[in-house]
């Protein structure tokens, strides 16, 4: 019985020292110098090798890095009988909310404005608006958008979200499903992406839905950069509907060098750093699930893979 | 008896409808056609010419249209009996916390090297820190710094604050006095200076107080300009004992064109536009002190001449 850790992208070793930290027995290995792939019954993975899943025999549980698991469903060899488990963490989601939360404030405040005043040495006030007086609509409020939700809401902003299924949050009116995006959409002056990634929501922001945002909205992306039609983006900027994106997320990562997004000072793109798993806070729930399957209980945080989230 | 506007830089007009609206019997006038001078008992004043309380032989009290009373102060014209009022509004209050709380999450989560990265079409991840790990100093921690101080722990950041007088605030530590300035100084890695101007403050931020900041400190003056020796703050920026400053407020307003602030990246400038008065939402308290005014009741917000706020 061993846990394998399978991230070519990303360093294993703090992921190793928090887990033996709070459980040394554990037998860890890293892929590729994982010994007897017959021995890993949990493999622990990030950007993996597609394929890879079939090379270990007696595979129970998949644990995604991440919050998402959008890139890891991709792959075929990933055994029936396995379980997908993700991240659901704390740190995660607070410090989403951090950088939300600036994203909404920069744009409310007209710091990007006045980032362009200042390159051009120009003093002109602009009146601000109210944070009470503003609509953020969040569309996906699951573990993370529910709390960044909650948030702006507590901070004073006014708050709307969206969901496949219908749900009750405190002060905060939540549409549901496809009946209800457009309504949603229509309330939504600051839109917030916080859905997963799958194949209902891939290429949901483009014209269709952001042409029925209020005029002068603005688009936030923290999810994935598949979800927002690029094109569609800038030519709802372009021709004045939208007042401009922050975006954390893009279609290609690292951002290609000649991409139109560079350049659009109505656009600030960030490098997918909106939330980072940090390995000694995630670490108790991966002990936590690795006993659940020795013990043979429910896992933690498992992913409906039909539903792809 | 009557009430007359002084306001040569701003529009009268918001503001007479705003008084209007709650108390239709008050005689109102806006100087320089304020007819006659002797009628006058209240004055509602901002950027008023220096000498002009001399022409106004029965003034009993002078309201600033703001918060701040620093240049009217300087009018040696102020009669010994008249009484200074302020502004003192929540609406004021919260949208002051909008700004400060944008520019501190903006350096926290490290847009500005963002936006610098973007202009050079540069994807470079950096490690954010998490807002629980980082102390806020405000130093002014009166009607405006108090609630920002409370509203930046509520969100999570460790607080500390500065004041002239001993005083006690939930879960923030307020240091007090010039005895314990360099303890708040040395706790503060983002300082927000949230004083009045006056002769003792004058200047305070400078190479041997921000010197005493630590190590990559961050500070953001949306006080007053004159706070702020501007010199230091550029070489304690240029030698890397500061990662920057976020200013709405300079020594001269507007910035002069060829000043340096514009070109220095880690400076962020904003036309004095991090809280502005609503007229609608003080009307109610310059009726208020028209209204004790004659009936001889103390009155609201009144300014210590003495201590020059
Ligand atoms: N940029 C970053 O640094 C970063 C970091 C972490 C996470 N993320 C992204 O954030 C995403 C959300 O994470 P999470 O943990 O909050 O996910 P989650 O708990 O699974 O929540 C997903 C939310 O989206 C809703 N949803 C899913 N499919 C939908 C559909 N077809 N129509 C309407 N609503 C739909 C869900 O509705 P129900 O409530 O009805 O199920 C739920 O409210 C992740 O998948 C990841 O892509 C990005
Ligand atoms: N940028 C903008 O848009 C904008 C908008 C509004 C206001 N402002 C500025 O914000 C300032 C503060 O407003 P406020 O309404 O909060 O003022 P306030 O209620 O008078 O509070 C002033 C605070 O500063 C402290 N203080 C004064 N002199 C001091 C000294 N010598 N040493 C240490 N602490 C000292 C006071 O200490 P005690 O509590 O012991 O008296 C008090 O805590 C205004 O004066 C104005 O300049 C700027």
């Amino acid at each position: 019985m061993a846990l394998s850790l399978i991230c070519p992208t990303k360093d294993p070793v703090p992921w190793v020292a928090a887990i033996k930290a709070i459980s040394p027995d554990i037998d860890l290995r890293i892929w590729p110098d994982d010994g007897d792939k017959a021995d890993v019954s949990f493999t622990l993975v990030w950007a993996q090798p597609q394929g890879i899943f079939a090379q270990y025999p007696n595979l129970k549980v998949i644990a995604s890095m991440g919050a998402g698991v959008d890139n890891l469903l991709q792959d075929s060899s990933i055994p029936d009988q396995a379980t997908v488990v993700r991240m659901v963490d704390p740190r995660l989601v607070s410090q989403m909310g951090d950088y939300v939360l600036a994203a909404v404030l920069n744009h409310v405040r007209q710091f990007p404005d006045y980032v362009q005043q200042q390159q051009a040495h120009q003093w002109q006030p602009m009146q601000p608006r109210n944070i009470d007086e503003v609509t953020v609509g969040v569309m996906g409020v699951g573990q993370i958008g529910s709390a960044v939700a909650a948030r702006l809401r507590r901070l004073g902003f006014k708050v709307v979200g969206w969901s496949r299924r219908a749900k009750v949050l405190a002060e905060i009116h939540v549409f549901a499903g496809q009946d209800q995006l457009s309504s949603f959409l229509a309330a939504s002056e600051i839109l917030i992406c916080l859905l997963p990634l799958t194949a209902e929501t891939e290429n949901i922001l483009n014209t269709g839905t952001l042409g029925q945002l209020p005029q002068g909205a603005y688009v936030v992306n923290v999810a994935r950069g598949k979800h927002l039609v690029e094109e569609d983006l800038l030519s709802l900027i372009n021709n004045n509907h939208l007042a401009g994106a922050c975006l954390d997320v893009c279609r290609q990562e690292p951002l290609p060098q000649d991409h139109p997004f560079w350049s659009q000072p109505k656009i600030t793109i960030t490098p997918h750093i909106a939330s980072l798993t940090d390995p000694v806070s995630v670490a108790p729930q991966i002990v936590d699930n690795y006993r659940r399957m020795i013990t043979g209980q429910l896992l933690l945080n498992w992913v409906d893979r039909q539903q792809g989230y």
